[in-house]
């Protein structure tokens, strides 16, 4: 299915490294086995008899990668956004996920999310469904003919939720393991992640299982760490024993380390949670849109990119009000201002080129070799045309890139790449 | 012109108060002479010959209220992001404004600020143009054709400032009187507004001359004010005798009362700055995009909200990256909250009501009875078309507004009407 190679060529842009940018304009990226083979200025000899798509005056960046997203929430996105977390998942998330357990309602909404998700310019994505086996499997079926790598969660939660959301913990393990069953052998492209919600609703018998699971299974697993001030002082009130929230999910073996982790905001991480983050190499999903919406405050990344944490960008939706990872870029910058303004100004701004960063090969190192266009990296990129963005005066190409991060949207995009498939 | 009657039926949607939000389900929004004779949920039998588009399940709301932004900087928007106010003036803002002497340059320019103003949710708009005669009636003449109602103003800046825009202070005024004598008469739409750039650009005998003129003329003024905390310090050490700058701006006779005044950003208000604003009926154009841009800071909206005074929102191109009122009132709410959580819990966030107020009775009311279809009110009118923003649930009208607020963008527009007359 890979085994085609073929080459681009066009304005290409793609980051090595948070503060290392690369623009080669009139450049040609080549494809073989669904992985980069190279970005030249010159095609080399041995490359010249392959298909070349000429884009011309286009731009061609790597997809863009999404660490954090909630596939059920979608529907209400930019709705009731006056509540802080424990109150807006009480009377805004709850009461929508809870209708996931309807096919009929699951196929209608999931296919909005989907439908959206595939003409945006993310190529990859990390998503949170609901508890509901059946409703997770309408989501995976309905992403994996899109041709988006995700990696999509059923979610686990068995406390201090709505009755109609509230697994026993015996239900959560089996539904997981009947998930996983069908989700481990079903897809192409869609790959399954343990998903315990957050530390408040899963009790520590869960989240141990959970942590096995994820061992004996080899699964990677995806969750929220200190978000919200009422949620750290809760989880304190419900894990006693532990020294703070990284600490518990560590305790419970789902704090990286063998088991590829993601923790959604780590708004407000301790040093020592810092340190264990960056020893267990967890990924943290900067959700600064999300981070707004809920009043939640500003994850210090400029600490976290000094410290070299492993980072990438996270919609968020439906407390994020928006897939599109540009945005988080911009909000990412525009976030990190603000609390080098009014907070500390040790932490100096992010620059687009850090933005850029890390919504491409920052959080692309999640899926692998994904996010970048030096040699051997997954195949994924998108093509935009910004003409109708229109401009009186010459531009750089780095110009053209802090327009089409700013200014553009869907109707930029001309195609899409996973792995040297073109899926748009 | 505006002698004619007709009514519109859809959903009725506008502001009374910050926290009045009326919604009218298939309602009907009558227009006579120009001006809102009343909405209606069953139309009286007297309006029943009217001509009436009905516009089904669409949306009708004010049209939106941009009461400052810079046109001659929309070329430059998202880029450059980097900096903080003076900086970006001189680096990036006044080698963008400098080509605006050449009517080529000029005219290709604001050909697309005024294409894209036109094909937005804005009716009336408070611009800022250049210090150069012929390039603010290029400005000028194109938007007139738009039918959009805005105030425009040739800049005046006689100091700290590259060569090239600096005027000395005769021909500043020799300049401003030849515009406003074609400016005056020239146009149906576009009124001229006395534009002295912030105090740092102009000398105390220019502000005084504005003043003078401002008053023989009967013309309101727009300016910055305290956005940026450099600039205030710079502020100080030009005016040492005033006792702060809103307080310069009012010994020179431009800080409302008797001349109607915006003030953009507003910052960093004293608290005796906060009365005199009341006090002399200042508005305040509250520019959360570009504060964040620029690092600036974040208004508190809050306050001047609960001391009941003038208000409304800017998107303040290029320091703000869209002219996107809808986006400015989401960012208006997200830094609300930002503010909330990082500064001070006494500053409730806005509420989306109040972010919709802003950008629209709020503001408007610098141009009369301008923003809401309360009777006797401009026929300001907006319909929107979200049949695009899908979504699987069932929504109230307010939650289709908070759609439209946070997802929509040109392709929802339908149609715009001005004073009654039908623009798009």
């Amino acid at each position: 299915m890979n085994n085609t190679a073929f080459t681009l060529k066009g304005n290409i842009i793609y980051s090595k490294g948070p503060k290392e940018l690369v623009c080669i304009p009139n450049g040609y990226l080549v494809c073989e086995e669904g992985k980069v083979a190279g970005v030249y200025e010159t095609l080399p000899e041995k490359y010249r008899q392959l298909p070349c798509t000429d884009h011309q005056d286009r731009i061609i960046i790597p997809g863009l990668v999404d660490l954090h997203t909630h596939a059920p929430q979608y529907a209400i996105r930019s709705l009731g956004m006056d509540m802080e977390l424990l109150k807006w998942l009480e009377y805004n998330t709850f009461p929508e996920e809870a209708k996931y357990s309807d096919p009929e309602y699951a196929t209608k909404a999931y296919s909005m999310f989907v439908n959206d998700l595939r003409k945006s310019a993310t190529t990859r994505a990390c998503i949170f469904g609901t508890i509901h086996v059946n409703g997770t499997e309408i989501l995976m079926d309905l992403l994996e003919r899109t041709g988006l790598k995700c990696k999509v969660g059923k979610v686990n939660m068995n406390r201090n939720c709505p009755e109609v959301l509230c697994e026993d913990s015996e239900q959560s393990l089996r539904d997981t393991k009947l998930w996983l069953e069908s989700a481990r052998i079903k897809y192409n492209n869609i790959t399954p992640i343990i998903t315990p919600r957050f530390l408040p609703s899963c009790t520590e018998d869960l989240l141990t299982e959970l942590s096995v699971i994820c061992r004996q299974e080899d699964l990677p697993v995806q969750s929220h760490l200190s978000e919200n001030l009422l949620e750290i002082e809760f989880v304190k009130e419900l894990f006693p024993s532990t020294e703070g929230y990284a600490d518990a999910y560590n305790e419970y073996g789902l704090f990286g380390g063998s088991v590829p982790t993601i923790m959604a905001h780590c708004i407000y991480l301790t040093e020592d949670e810092i340190k264990l983050a960056k020893q267990n190499q967890v990924f943290i999903a900067h959700c600064p849109d999300s981070n707004m919406n809920l009043s939640s405050g500003i994850a210090p990344v400029r600490t976290y990119l000094n410290q070299e944490l492993k980072m990438g960008l996270g919609s968020d939706v439906a407390a994020g009000d928006s897939l599109s990872i540009f945005k988080m870029m911009t909000e990412a910058v525009k976030v990190s201002k603000l609390l080098w303004r009014l907070q500390d100004q040790n932490l100096t701004p992010l620059s687009i080129d850090e933005a850029f960063y890390l919504g491409t090969k920052g959080g692309g190192e999640f899926f692998g070799k994904v996010g970048s266009f030096e040699e051997g990296y997954e195949f994924d990129a998108v093509v935009i045309d910004d003409a109708s963005l229109e401009h009186p005066q010459p531009l750089t190409l780095k110009q053209r890139l802090e327009r089409v991060i700013y200014l553009s949207d869907d109707r930029n995009l001309v195609s899409k790449y996973v792995e040297g498939i073109k899926i748009i």
